[in-house]
């Protein structure tokens, strides 16, 4: 099946607007394994749609088209939809009556713009937005079937993931369910993750689930895209398939699906309470921790540090006196210095129970030692939080 | 001139990679006021690549095509651009010494495969990469010229304002030099400035000159992209109207160009050396301080606080404790907590010649109220560095 993406609109058209709509969706059809053959943008314009219309129709067999569905006057999704479909505009109730509702329940009265949005081409199908007032639709033109979807992000990732991916699917005649299952590790890089975990998809019948990864430095994503008939069987697929993979990525696992690092490290400080001393990541490590709900109440100092030598006894004399200065139970001392390709990074962590160092050369540039340092600082918080070893070689270390 | 830009690989169209380089080069293109008016992804692909190019040469004069340069197998643009000019591919023998001389410059082989990338299409016109492998070359395919640039985003950059747009500029017969002047503003709303700087452009001769901005919360981007005959023309033009923009913006113009709010501190800092406390943004105001080049030897002490009561007087008394730990010339102290509806923040700061406070009540979510701060505190210290009032009311401000 061919599908194309067509992102509308004028903010996107000049790059105002970076276009991660377009990524998001061709990264959860490729990860449910429908794929994606092309991407359009066009401007708020009536003769660009015209022509993106047609000559999409002409190519793909879906095409889902992303913006256009607001309120106001150069929204004109609807409106070309409506055009190259060959019928007129109606009033769908339903919708209109749902955002009459909706606005009730603010105590506002609806603006009259607001009606447009439930004006849908003659005979399409509606798609529901459950959380906004641009509701979905789809048409066909020509031969390709046209889905249409609004330009708010959280709208539009909802509307694929719930009603538009399902319904991909069934037009291809595959089963009804599909679930991303995600695992976040440090210290594995894509190759040497891709060799780990070969074989695995054929744990599963065939095309049931697809591996995939995606690094974003120094993590990197491990994706199971698995599909199946109902809720059961796809548990059944993807248990052993899930258990296979914490088995052999191991301690390097951070956190799965939508859990961070710094959420499982103040999931695993439990009553604990915490201060971080930092050099060259600046409070970058503090930041991180902080943004989790509720760490507030187990944060009790962040130190940020001028430069100072970097190796193993330093960064344990400075968690030392971290921790007897903010009388939190865990004291985690980061030191981080950039050197000729690469940098060096030394760990102190002191709690109740002793204390452990980690030292560390990674390779690349500033940017990158600040990052690989942060994210070793808070690993080697977490393994210590869980009872693992702290000291095991990540790929982006380098000899001494 | 109808320009569209054509963005090829797998990356990019399965959405692994964020499409920047489209919305770079479309928002270059919009601010020297050349346009864009379609855009096409496609991957590495040679029936999409032919269908691509046959369908932009039908609609554009221009085409700029981005990725694909390469030496894999993978990167066919050079081959495709042969097919579409119906031309064969010839060996561009000074690009090949080029490379080579490059590779011997770091005492290292040139690999065979690169040699690939001195093949370009017969009569092509050469564009120079001067910091990189991968030559630009424009070739004319139906009506449309095509102008291929390179993946990597910095090469991209570069070509396209040295070598592309002066040649689109040519094209239309427009002058030959242009400049993109940028004021980095915090406080002030994009249609507040829009008003404040209203008739600027047409103190400049007509089209000369043309006023943008761009928003991204909570410093705004103040753009004059202007061109002329000239450097000489263009500075005549723009120094004006530079002047009337700080005029008009006033204390609110943070920085300009390159520089950063950031970097403005510690430059205005001198000599001095500072110290920072902060509640809600959690180490994110010494992250921002410690990355710019030089701040290591200026930052004395970070200080990342758990919640308290956020007045002007606790603000005050953290600071002045901080500076007598920390022995810094400036402190300063940040704090933040969010209310319904937004958030309140207190500023103290204190150095050798005095105090300050400064209190606000910023509209916005949770992440809001946190940027907010951090930028509001680092607003207050550059201010009182360089003898600023602290106090002039922001856009984001409510009243209490």
């Amino acid at each position: 099946m061919r599908i194309e993406i067509l992102c509308t609109g004028d903010e996107i058209l000049t790059g105002k607007t970076i276009n991660t709509n377009y990524s998001h969706m061709a990264r959860r059809l490729v990860e449910v394994d429908l794929g994606v053959t092309w991407g359009t943008v066009v401007g708020d314009d009536r003769e660009a749609l015209r022509a993106a219309f047609r000559e999409a129709a002409r190519r793909a067999d879906v095409v889902i088209v992303n913006g256009g569905l607001g309120p106001t006057v150069d929204d004109l999704s609807q409106e070309m939809a409506a055009e190259a479909a060959g019928v007129p505009l109606v009033l769908h109730e339903p919708w209109l009556a749902r955002m009459e509702a909706f606005y009730a329940s603010r105590n506002r009265p609806m603006p009259p713009n607001n009606r447009k949005q439930a004006m849908l081409p003659q005979g399409a199908e509606f798609i529901d937005n459950p959380i906004g007032t641009a509701c979905g639709f789809a048409v066909t033109i020509g031969d390709a079937r046209f889905y249409f979807t609004p330009g708010v992000p959280r709208e539009m990732h909802r509307m694929l993931d719930e009603q538009i991916i399902p319904r991909l699917l069934a037009m291809e005649g595959r089963a009804g369910v599909t679930r991303l299952k995600r695992f976040h590790s440090f210290g594995i890089g894509e190759s040497r993750a891709d060799q780990m975990l070969d074989g695995l998809e054929a744990m599963a019948p065939e095309g049931a689930v697809k591996l995939g990864f995606q690094a974003h430095y120094p993590q990197l994503e491990t994706k199971l895209a698995a599909r199946a008939a109902d809720s059961a069987a796809l548990e059944a697929i993807l248990a052993p398939l899930e258990a296979e993979v914490r088995r052999r990525l191991g301690n390097f696992i951070v956190a799965e699906d939508a859990q961070s690092l710094e959420g499982a490290v103040i999931a695993a400080l439990g009553e604990g309470t915490l201060a971080v001393a930092e050099t060259l990541t600046g409070g970058g490590i503090a930041a991180r921790l902080v943004q989790v709900p509720g760490a507030e109440t187990r944060f009790r100092r962040g130190l940020v540090l001028p430069p100072m030598e970097t190796n193993g006894a330093t960064a344990l004399a400075q968690a030392a006196k971290l921790r007897a200065e903010s009388g939190a139970s865990h004291a985690l001392a980061v030191l981080a210095a950039v050197e000729k390709g690469g940098g060096r990074i030394a760990i102190g962590l002191v709690d109740g129970g002793g204390e452990v160092t980690r030292e560390a050369l990674l390779v690349g540039d500033r940017e990158r030692v600040r990052l690989g340092a942060a994210e070793m600082g808070l690993d080697v918080l977490r393994r210590r939080l869980q009872g693992l070893p702290v000291d095991e070689a990540v790929d982006f270390e380098r000899k001494a």
